[in-house]
């Protein structure tokens, strides 16, 4: 279902020769109306990718016809030419839609540092965009996946209208987005603003709040456009709701294939003064290194919890905190707790409990275990 | 040499029984003046260890007879009962040297969460001050080893003085210390206002600056005294000199030793409006994963590297950053730059040179790899 579960839009996902391999390469999802408000977020990576640099400007226009998705080359730090790249990108699928390319997002995802291959690209637009098409969601979703394993799709039906979506990214999921490239659907009736605020709030409290192995890309995006074709101005507390449910599945989705990991990790930071102290304190533990071998090694290493925790600002005592590791309080008052051979990590899913005791806030943060394939597939991967 | 090296110290370490295998587990470096001014800094997580907090007490009064230093044990997280155990120890200390114990600073590393165990440390204070002698440096330096598999030491003379020291720390050496514990001796007369001022001034500018993987212990400490034994009142430019230079040999040391890593890089940022800027830059990048797992590829992956600086708050340009991977100008002005497979990284020592070009400031931060052998030993090892 993907992209095109709601009505008004159609994509498409074809092979352009931008991957070795001759696997699909480049998206396209088209917005057929009646209305065409849009709203995207950004990579916080000073360092853009022309894609980016590019989108960014159609975005504040509050108004998209089409994304153009392409995997096999990131088009980053690729210079000037690499933005005229883009800008021809866009200006081909404008073409073949008969619209203007100040409409047209471009994303783009893989290799930083090199130029893409504009022959295979824009004969891969044209393509594309003849074969859009109503079932097209999965060929689309198909289509922009790197390292991906498998092709990540969503989407949840409200009174009247539909949320879809589809992302990719497997490494490089961090706080500010992550490697990640997601397109949102809805046939909802709203507004340019609607889309934004409704876009920013449902990926702060999701795809913000996963973390792979910290690091931060040059190319993340995520994008809503709404058709208006259910004819249905949605109740906003409902959408958002929905829309937050859809990035939260695809964001659990991206944790679940990230790459190398073998355990899907939440560390929920509760008894906090603040949401922020909370979150500040999940990711502390969420990013740290070796937390995350402990969790391979399948060792409830209470001490290196405590010791990331330990690096924040966040409100607490150190005679006070609290840590559970799948439902074991391990670690009591800053000191031993029960008994840690008590704790079962031969599961994927590990849950992490922090108890602050200094207040009644809380919050999730999710991430993966540091393996040895994660170091092999990134120290082979050149990106 | 080591801690020893400068006259008016007598030093020990013998094999207690902290350690399973026997090996030698408690140190002692003893003062034996004529004056005995000292000085320690410490981690800076909000989670310490009983001897942290012990020893935070004892160098506030400026004056130091000696140190204890246990591995097989960090006396972490483990609330009042560990507390005491690290005053018994110092009380022990003081009272087979005839002393105060509020002039012994106890250090201790190894496990976090585990009592130690008392009888056992406590004779070994006792066997450890009457061995101690003007030859135990080395045995010292041997007795504070955990997962470091060499003993780390230095020394440098000084016109009429000498200055000794020696440093354990094998993974977790992030920037404000690392799980380092590091005792620096001098001969030379210096009062207590010196030594801190000295001490803080060569640890910002060498153990600060150094990250294995971004950890932060919570036992790191750093200590210097001063026995006066030479007479000799330093010229203080030339021993904040020397002492850097001890600082600087021990830390290069152990990112030398650092778990698992088979690359000892440093990361050299130039250009930059400010030295807090270049420090920032090359943190962002010294402690970022993908390009750590690059390296042990061997891999010059430079949009890594632009990546990382990417997320920093320091002034530059995107499209004037330059990027040089062991002297070869890989990215210049933000993109592609000279020919990357001129660039030999198949020797253990990296340089990486960021050019921000937005100024005359400069920095570098030491780090190394992320391994396979890394992620086996952290998530095997239980701390």
């Amino acid at each position: 279902m993907s992209v095109t579960a709601p009505r008004g839009f159609r994509a498409a996902g074809v092979a352009a020769g931008l991957k070795p391999d001759g696997a699909r390469d480049v998206a396209v999802i088209v917005n057929d109306g009646p209305s065409r408000s849009a709203a995207a977020v950004f990579t916080a990576n000073r360092v853009q990718a022309a894609p980016v640099q590019w989108s960014r400007q159609v975005a504040k226009g509050g108004r998209a016809r089409a994304v153009v998705v392409n995997s096999g080359g990131a088009n980053a730090c690729t210079g000037a030419p690499g933005f005229q790249d883009t800008h021809a990108t866009a200006e081909r699928a404008a073409h073949a839609l008969g619209d203007s390319a100040a409409e047209i997002l471009v994303c783009s995802t893989g290799l930083i540092g090199e130029r893409l291959p504009m022959p295979e690209l824009l004969s891969g637009v044209d393509m594309a965009v003849a074969d859009a098409a109503r079932d097209g969601g999965l060929d689309a979703a198909d289509a922009i996946r790197t390292t991906d394993t498998v092709a990540k799709i969503a989407f949840r039906r409200g009174a009247d209208y539909t949320v879809g979506g589809m992302a990719k990214g497997a490494g490089m999921l961090a706080p500010a987005l992550a490697t990640m490239i997601c397109v949102l659907t809805t046939d909802a009736e709203l507004t340019p603003e609607q889309c934004d605020r409704l876009l920013r709030a449902a990926t702060a409290a999701t795809f913000d709040r996963i973390d792979a192995d910290g690091c931060m890309s040059t190319n993340d995006t995520v994008v809503l456009m709404a058709s208006g074709a259910s004819g249905a101005a949605p109740d906003e507390e409902e959408f958002a709701a929905l829309l937050t449910e859809v990035c939260d599945e695809l964001a659990g989705q991206l944790i679940a294939d990230a790459e190398g990991a073998t355990k899907a990790i939440s560390v929920e930071v509760v008894g906090a003064a603040s949401e922020d102290d909370a979150l500040q304190a999940a990711r502390a533990v969420a990013g740290n290194n070796l937390f995350k071998c402990a969790m391979f090694g399948e060792d409830p290493n209470w001490g290196r919890v405590l010791a990331a925790v330990g690096t924040t600002t966040a409100a607490f005592e150190p005679d006070q905190l609290n840590v559970a590791i799948n439902g074991v309080w391990v670690c009591r008052k800053g000191a031993v707790g029960d008994d840690r051979s008590k704790v079962d990590l031969s599961g994927r899913d590990v849950a992490v409990t922090v108890d602050l005791s200094a207040g009644g806030a809380a919050a999730t943060v999710r991430t993966t275990d540091l393996t040895t394939a994660y170091v092999h597939e990134n120290s082979a991967y050149s990106s």
